[in-house]
């Protein structure tokens, strides 16, 4: 008696809040999260990507993570109804494919996808990890409130996640929103972006490229408090720019405000083509984001650029602020984009 | 018994294929055609606009050439599953309402879906002429066996439609798919758009900047065949400007080159955020199209200067090439559009 009323209760359970799994594969870490209906993390770990070890070996300790993280909070495999992949590209996300990840080299053409199936026992969902992210803060960050939303990624690059109608933009040849390469400078003295093409967003407003605009202009002789260690021959770093922007050095500041305008002509493209309810920035490159009075004023001079440019209309209603989920954007997105299929099915 | 049969025999008709009626509304006339379920025109009018005496005439005017296109090819009111209605903007497209079309003055605020659908008595479907003009394109034109597509319009703008796996990109306040606005020169010094905005690629590529930049070249000395016109006080047309270029004069074919280049810029920026299967350009701005040597050396210029700047497997897979519907585009899109919202509630 006592058993079989157990068992309808975990039935119902099981009902009301399928679980997802989601992993954000990266050059150094696997993160595996296991997660609830509503977008709760209920355990999570990393694994190391070993990516010298292989795609094969990494996706066998993406599914003993798995295996670790149920036993961890007590619930059953069978709870998790599809498991969510992302990863770096280049991929062919509808068949499930590595191609040639820069990031993971050794991994070229993989069918990571049905590798993992095959190896969890589960169906698996499979993205780019910047649509993860985006999908992340779409569905549980602060893309919550809104239909559609564009996430920027600002860091090494300047990597994009374009959600419509609750729809992740993948392109048909698996390069969609891919935002660092729309082009904002159509002149043959464009800066050339590290893909080699000349002229796109990338190049301008990655960390690289405030580090290469903040160095040429020393080496023509700008002042600033970076000179003395620019001229004894200390890397500068894109955190070097941000502590002296914030010690008041009005040379990093203009920096710093030159990569909003950068920003600000790309976001005003992504107004006019997609026209989303908000485009939010993520990334480690957010000058102290929410938390820092440097952040809040980037931000602004962002927005404010993008009145400059933008239909008023456009300017005016679309939201335009920093992400919320930091790092875990990207696995929460990629257990959102297993739950978005499983419903579809369901 | 014969009488059953036939009764019979029409039901299976109107079951097999249900006719829709597409609109599209300019400044001059309305276009307004039959359409059967695969896209083929069975009776096709225009009715003048008459822009002064407002909207709700205009209203009127769509129903009775509704009424009168029916009884031309046969068929019964019966038979029109949906109607679609393509407007100019601006609009709220969810709503149905026209706000304020700049071509269409007296108009402001109309709710013109419902309107339009209580005068005719049908479910009326309503979207953005060039999204129509999109939609049109990838239901039986250029797009047809893609299920990706951005439209392009070259004419006094430059107009834009994105289709993503079916579905017009409306954009969430009605702005979707302004590619004319996308930007490709961030600079203070860049052209100024009509919208008042730099930087746009309407201020670079439609057919008054082609104009606008061939004038203020020959203002500043720049030889060519145009120059003793331009002198002699003769208003330079995009018309002369292609004439011009076929009989061999190099300026004219810079120009266009020119042009081909702005475009290029844009594609690019539309196949890294978008990633569609296919770039198509419209409009009366194409030089010819492939009608015309002129025009087969502008797409492929454009081909080329995408080659220079976007992915390379984008560029050599994302298909670029002129419509082919012409001025049918709207009326057969907004038909396509009164379809894809039929088929859905069906």
């Amino acid at each position: 008696m006592s058993d079989a009323s157990d068992r309808i209760s975990m039935d119902q359970a099981k009902r009301k809040r399928p679980l997802f799994v989601g992993i954000d594969v990266g050059g150094t870490n696997i993160k595996v999260g296991l997660v609830d209906d509503s977008g709760r993390t209920l355990a999570f770990d990393n694994t190391p990507s070993e990516v010298p070890a292989g795609p094969q070996a990494a996706v066998e300790r993406m599914a003993a993570k798995i295996d670790e993280l149920v036993a961890k909070c007590g619930a059953e495999k069978g709870d998790i109804a599809q498991v969510g992949l992302a990863t770096p590209g280049t991929m062919d996300i509808a068949a499930g494919m590595l191609l040639h990840p820069h990031n993971l080299p050794g991994w070229e053409e993989f069918a990571i996808r049905d590798r993992l199936s095959e190896v969890c026992g589960l169906p698996v969902s499979y993205n780019n990890d910047a649509n993860a992210a985006a999908y992340g803060e779409y569905w549980v960050g602060r893309g919550r409130e809104y239909k559609s939303m564009v996430l920027l990624t600002l860091g090494t690059g300047v990597g994009g996640g374009i959600i419509i109608d609750g729809e992740v933009l993948d392109g048909e040849h698996s390069h969609g929103a891919e935002c660092g390469h729309l082009i904002i400078d159509y002149q043959d003295d464009a800066r050339v972006c590290p893909c080699g093409q000349p002229g796109h967003l990338e190049g301008y407003a990655s960390a690289t490229a405030v580090v290469a605009r903040a160095c040429e202009a020393l080496e023509t002789g700008a002042k600033s408090t970076l000179k003395e260690s620019f001229d004894g021959g200390v890397a500068i770093t894109a955190k070097m720019i941000y502590d002296h922007a914030l010690a008041g050095d009005q040379f990093s500041l203009n920096v710093i405000a030159d990569t909003a305008l950068y920003l600000a002509v790309g976001i005003t493209t992504l107004l006019h083509v997609i026209d989303p309810d908000a485009v939010v920035l993520g990334g480690a490159m957010d000058f102290g984001g929410d938390d820092c009075k440097l952040g809040r004023r980037f931000i602004e001079q962002i927005r404010e650029q993008v009145r400059k440019r933008a239909f008023p209309v456009l300017a005016e209603k679309t939201v335009i602020d920093f992400a919320s989920l930091g790092g875990d954007a990207g696995y929460l997105g990629a257990a959102g984009i297993a739950r978005a299929e499983y419903l579809k099915k369901a």
